[in-house]
């Protein structure tokens, strides 16, 4: 099956050409477009190719990272009251809805406002403390005590995050950031910048293919009815635009980053890290996407 | 088995005193909000519980089966370059754009303008042909050979059905319609008031969830490819703006119609027919999603 | 003052060479852009320079025609219950509002879906009728009783007309228009088909600049209070998404079409037609707004 | 004469007890509805009735001292490349604009956005300088030498002043604002709690009538066609979305502002206070209207 994940990552080589590399920030813009990497965790062991080793920001994979600590800090339902899951939303249409709720219909978690108000759910006695408790939940969901931010890629997000402070002063325009602006958006910048390879992006599919527990530890580390609520939240809204096409090729949950990693999970099957850099016009990595999709063909893993 | 849709069914009763009955056409207004079905079709054998037999109009459900039809016509990739398969159009935004390649963005095959130019894919000599094929295409998905138009609703939707006029001058005007718009608009209406009860919708579900198979007649109805495209696509956009909702509570394919029907499919496994004719404010059965809610959770449906 | 109308349109001779001749219909791609002309009335005589007596096809300047007719008919306070008078308005974003109250809020007089509006308002017992009073109207307030209509033009309008087919069956979905849709727009199709002269535009102009008074028939045309609505909603709406900029650099009311033509007033001062055919990404002609910029600026016309 | 503006008062007086009093900052609140006042500067003489020296800030109002000084410091091609003057904008529809360029066509000077992107245009060596630059100008304008801010309006703008944070958090994200958005926006939220009283904007609005030139200290204040340009945009786009209906039934340029205030302007003739607070559902004082629609019908002040 190594031979399998060898000749699809070959086969799409080629897509590694397509698309840019993401240049916003300076940090971004020097990643290798040549490199090319895939990490699978099974529950009968693990396979990978390429340079699944390479560490890159997670960027908006923070994202059902945010969902799943402040799930399981609230509740559902309790999040449900807050953001929206319609793949629909316009939020900044919404600019004259002084309610939250009417600001909660336009909004979704896998985009920017929309996370940006889920991390503001997560419990934590201050910002720092916030962030304290997302890197350790960050560990456990990965199982690599090492996970670390970037600090480059961190100050530069911070530089530069002039539109998610406009995202989020709309957010505490409606009541929906609790304390400060700037010390949440310090969280979510750092967390943006968390460094993962492959098999860390592959170790969080896997604990939510498993639906929350996590076969090497042997211990429910979310609970089932937050990792299948994720799932379709991600099947629905996880690749940006480009998430209904990607349910017709590929079929199965998954979130990308511009940093050019997609994390992926196929129930009750496996968990796909995923790392090749240039990206689509609407922000997926192209070749990642291409050999999901080979991958999903030739192993049948559409839950459609 | 049958006791728990009983059981189901009386749990939810409750819930058809909610919402209202689509009133637009006087005829779609004359349902009983007390009538409620369920009919689920598994590979060895069915269930059905309460109104199952009650006969109504299946109004938007028809759109997957345009979307089935010009797939097989077609293919998918035709199909893809003609109509987008993302949740986030907003077809109306896009009047300015002369060139079909921009409207194709903002339109998908589960709304209106989506559906009429999908309807427009499907080959045929002319549109009484076109209406000819639909229906005979209609019957074999259903198994059911009395498959026929509710005259009533069918002239009340052609009086009344100015929206969707403009809808499809839109299109014409991009080059989406080849022939007459008038023409065309009367298969679209006629399609929309073809009588089901959930037996019917049932079975459609079946041969979707068994990928195209007919159990019952051992024929591969429609491509495998086509089924789980279609699946795809119902599952990020068949629920009108409730899909992503719909798949966080019950996740599975689905779609509905303002006449009270849902038809839903869990892969592999089972197709189900509801029928509830009072409506939330996005156009979806009360009652019947409730059904669907208990029911995937009760037999674990959820495809996250 | 003749050389002044001779020296402005050579200094302006090279615009014509700016933007494009209209061409989505043939008859209008026919324009040839090197024509210029210009024609003022004022109440002491008449100037003019170049192809003034070129006729052309008045387009959207009906528009005006249309709202004085209109607002004879029923009075202001009626055209206001009917359509609004902000620039604001995304009309097809308004598709879902059934209410012909909510709808009314987004369509002007001076885009076309209000146009289309305001034409139904006009009293006729029947749309031959209709066209026949307009043509009478439109005879009466030019001084010039051989305005014809450019069948050529016509009929490639009508042949052509899908977008304001899609419009106004938005209109009839909301009730707003009572009659034939089909009918209704023979009647805007052909009146935007009606040919002029640039003498033709200025005794429009004229008439309103002296209130709806005609210095040549010595009689009040059009009540006072309309004249004056009438320059209001041409000030603020009148050159399409090009009004606020045209209100800071010539400062009077105007409506342009794409046919080339321009009709503009100075109130109690005089009026103005204007004809080059090659307009801007906004639809007005390049080289007449030049020349009404030179105008305005050596006479001091700007109202404001 | 002044029996003229007593009259229109006490007809007035009765639309003071419709609509609402501004309450987003409880000191706009504590504002008396019944207070009503108005005061004419015209070139021999002034008249005024009522409240009109009660004093309030003039929150919107300040967006033309803005333009105005932004103006005489870089003249108007260079303010025109910065923000639009098209009532059509809808800014944060544009937050996916990277390019200052494509921002700009969605903002107008007399919304909060495009008057946040013109303040940051006036030359200051800091924005302590540029409040100080921009009072000095206010005092030069309505020959008040006393002119102040009210700090505890100040002060709770500046607390609850998120949505402007949002919006120029948008600005900063496209290069709009060169400094501190913290610093720049203090400014604002200062200029905007300006306090006056009607005679204050009618001195105002007198320099606009007269082109920039000041009757009292027989100075050209601003340039005359930096006047007149300012003019043109009050006109399009003074009175928020109701700035076309106000050209309708007033005819003269204005601006509003929610502590209750209009400055308004007769070209050549003169200059015009008003001060009612309870506001239209646009933002526009009830009473304030309706006096200047008398005024105008009484005295033929429309433009048009």
């Amino acid at each position: 099956m190594n031979k399998i994940l060898d000749d699809i990552l070959e086969e799409c080589r080629q897509y590694t050409q397509q698309g840019e590399v993401a240049s916003y920030i300076p940090e971004l813009a020097k990643a290798d477009r040549n490199e090319l990497g895939i990490y699978v965790c099974t529950n009968v062991g693990d396979l990978y190719a390429g340079d699944w080793d390479r560490k890159f920001t997670i960027q908006s994979i923070v994202k059902p990272v945010f969902l799943m600590l402040a799930a399981i800090d609230n509740g559902i339902a309790y999040i449900k009251e807050h953001v929206g899951v319609e793949a629909t939303g316009k939020p900044f249409n919404a600019i004259d809805y002084a309610e939250p709720l009417l600001l909660k219909e336009h909004i979704n978690p896998m985009v920017n406002i929309g996370a940006i108000a889920v991390c503001d759910l997560i419990k934590a006695d201050n910002d720092e403390h916030r962030l304290h408790r997302l890197l350790e939940f960050t560990k456990s969901i990965t199982g690599n005590p090492d996970i670390e931010i970037d600090m480059d890629v961190y100050n530069s997000e911070k530089e530069t995050g002039n539109k998610n402070r406009a995202l989020a002063y709309l957010l505490k325009n409606s009541g929906m950031i609790k304390g400060s602006v700037d010390s949440l958006l310090d969280v979510y910048f750092a967390m943006c910048s968390v460094k993962m390879n492959c098999q860390d992006l592959a170790r969080i599919g896997q604990l939510l293919a498993n639906r929350g527990f996590d076969v090497h530890s042997k211990t429910q580390v979310i609970p089932k009815e937050d990792a299948v609520f994720l799932n379709a939240v991600l099947t629905t809204s996880g690749m940006y635009d480009g998430s209904g096409e990607f349910a017709t090729t590929v079929g199965i949950p998954a979130k990308s980053g511009v940093g050019g990693g997609i994390m992926a999970n196929c129930p009750h099957k496996m968990g796909i890290g995923i790392y090749s850099p240039a990206l689509d016009t609407k922000g997926n990595s192209v070749a990642g996407i291409k050999m999901l999709e080979k991958l999903s063909k030739k192993w049948e893993l559409s839950i459609f």
